[in-house]
């Protein structure tokens, strides 16, 4: 008799996006005709830029020719783009990043989601709270949690409130913590940490013989020149962490797919004997046996995103959704709201009104005025009595948002 | 203390492709200037047919214009795609599978090792002996399996031997097995199932309740009419079976990447308090935690796969690597060698001459006449005595290869 893996019941029911595609969808079928303007998940709207349009089209032109045809590819990605990706994204950072210490994949979730599977389940894992529900989910589909309390909590996991108190970044725990999840800028906060509070978690991570998982899916949107982009502007952090980038929100790739993960050499994890393995090694060898590289024409294209003229196309796209959220956090603060994030990040987290939870004022939003968010419980008990707004989308459609919400008196 | 997951020691060194390419490498290393022939790895060498290319290149266009720009697709795979798959690679053969019945991968080599994390860890895995070693793998990564022993095979697994006595068909196995893994027509010795050999397997299935995973990557090289191409051509698959589908081989996506999983709605497995679950709804939950959908240009380019010329382009494909397999079969077997496989798979599994082991013969014919195949051992110790060649590559290489053993008297 086939047994299923029973920690798949701990899991709350319906994954946030999902949870919020249902009652949109239920909410129009009940409503047609109804303009419903999307805010909620954090997805592109402009289009790829030219550079990568063009490279794109030379990627598939080569699939197509006996002569510069390509079948299977280096599984963890072309140097081509391996070697790019360091000069731009570290290199010119002052960051010494190796070309073998790039992992591309084809999205950010997965690599955040499947780099758990390296480590003991008995690891005690830390998460930010609210946080990015992948690192709980598959923390918990693994079995490293005990049940879902009453509070929405699950009992082994240690979680970091982030408020308004530490200003969104979370204190070292109490307890000792093996795997810690950070996200800056900070999906769903918006919050970026400075590089003293990246020290003092790459300190506390190198005391403890932790690893630290950095996901760094939106340093992108960084514009204050003293905010790290990378964990590994930090010293000591490439002896202890593993850095997650994405092009989804960087170049537009939520639906094209390429990311990377950066595993350096240096970086230890240990067996019940206390023998130190290399977790590279392990990466690789998880990689090797479960994936199979990324689309060749889509590494040619995002090796485009790594030239001259691609970093002056993908910095006006960014440039366009920063001055949404600029355009979101001076509406909304103008309609007597506190508004955080929206200045290094393209999320933008309020303090829902008259203390509606964020379920309600989800639903309030819908209802009242046709417009969607993410309620900032579905990250996580701390981020109750939050709303969290996404700076994607054309300018006319928040615009037009931003009126309704207005005109409406929320 | 970050700990590991120490299922990953009990892995015998080295997936066998990375091997393989360590043994070439040192071997050009040694000799430079020497021709390599590959048909080893089996990897496609024609490029992507005309009709694919044209619907690759929409779909990049689509991506650079902001009115047909896409950002996340669905993450199980768009619904174009799907109903045109439900409707040539199942209802053409006279089967019904809803396209929700269809999950959209960017591998089957992901799919097929991805598909054990929601089964319980205690389950008794079956495999076939030699076998595809993702399977193993990803259940020894796990924890399904004891230590390796001696003699190459793990502890608590089944292994099903295929061998000259079976024709290459595993017999059910003595013990109770709850998920088992079949392969058909087979990586590595390219034997095919007849549809009686699958009843028996589902209705064993069936009577245990077990699930079997069923590959079905080669099923585009079935030349003989009775051979059924879906397990769910047999009755009552759809209630025990998952099977998986790839374009790599089919289409020349190794390295565009594409593939599908069929998880049927009635495929059930257990708690430990006996209570029934739909697979399909731990699949979706996996995915859609762990994967965010398949880049939308590839999923045009697969789409034209399903229509009549991208059929008759494909179609064209796989007769030039069927008659390259038809090739190697004849000359082999003139050389005096038993060769079996290669009449509806590209694969041709051929007993090694003089008691030499599969690795020795590995290096005979690297050091002797520069050709590379894959030995036997690599899938298991069923194997040992055996070696692999693929039909994959190109007429005049595959002729050159031929003609090089020959004249070595190989």
């Amino acid at each position: 008799m086939t047994l299923i893996n029973e920690n798949y019941l701990k899991l709350k029911a319906g994954y946030l996006f999902p949870e919020i595609a249902r009652r949109v969808n239920s909410y129009i079928d009940s409503n047609p005709g109804t303009e419903i303007i999307k805010l909620g998940i954090g997805d592109v709207t402009e289009p790829l830029t030219p550079a990568v349009v063009t490279a794109f089209h030379e990627g598939v032109r080569e699939m197509g020719e006996p002569k510069t045809f390509r079948g299977y590819g280096p599984g963890q990605g072309y140097d081509f783009l391996k070697k790019l990706i360091a000069e731009y994204d570290f290199k010119k950072r002052g960051v010494d990043i190796r070309p073998g210490e790039i992992y591309v994949s084809d999205g950010a979730k997965c690599d955040t989601g499947n780099m758990q599977e390296i480590f003991a389940v008995n690891n005690k894992i830390a998460i930010g709270d609210p946080v990015y529900p992948v690192y709980l989910d598959t923390n918990v589909m693994a079995g490293r949690s005990g049940v879902c309390q009453e509070n929405g909590t699950y009992e082994n996991i240690i979680y970091m409130p982030c408020t308004e108190n530490n200003n969104f970044i979370p204190e070292l725990p109490q307890q000792p913590a093996d795997i810690i999840y950070l996200c800056f800028p900070n999906n769903p906060t918006g919050s970026v940490a400075s590089r003293q509070a990246l020290k003092e978690w790459v300190d506390y991570a190198r005391q403890q013989r932790a690893v630290i998982l950095f996901d760094a899916a939106y340093e992108a949107f960084i514009t204050d020149k003293e905010i790290p982009h990378s964990i590994y502007e930090v010293e000591g952090a490439k002896e202890c962490a593993v850095e997650f980038r994405s092009l989804s929100k960087t170049a537009g790739f939520t639906g094209t797919r390429l990311a990377y993960t950066v595993v350096p050499d240096k970086v230890k994890a240990y067996d019940t004997a206390g023998k130190e393995h290399s977790l590279a090694g392990l990466w690789q060898r998880r990689q090797n046996t479960k994936f199979n590289g990324v689309s060749y024409p889509v590494q040619k294209a995002a090796a485009a995103c790594f030239s001259d003229q691609g970093q002056k196309e993908i910095t006006e796209r960014l440039q366009y959704y920063l001055t949404n959220a600029a355009l979101i956090k001076e509406e909304l603060t103008k309609a007597g709201h506190k508004v955080y994030g929206g200045i290094n990040a393209p999320y933008l987290w309020m303090k829902t009104p008259d203390g509606q939870s964020s379920w309600q004022f989800f639903d309030t939003l819908l209802h009242q005025v046709g417009v969607v968010g993410t309620p900032g419980a579905g990250f996580g008990c701390s981020g109750e009595g939050y709303f969290r707004f996404s700076a994607f989308g054309s300018r006319e459609k928040i615009q037009e948002a931003m009126e309704r919400i207005t005109a409406a008196g929320i």
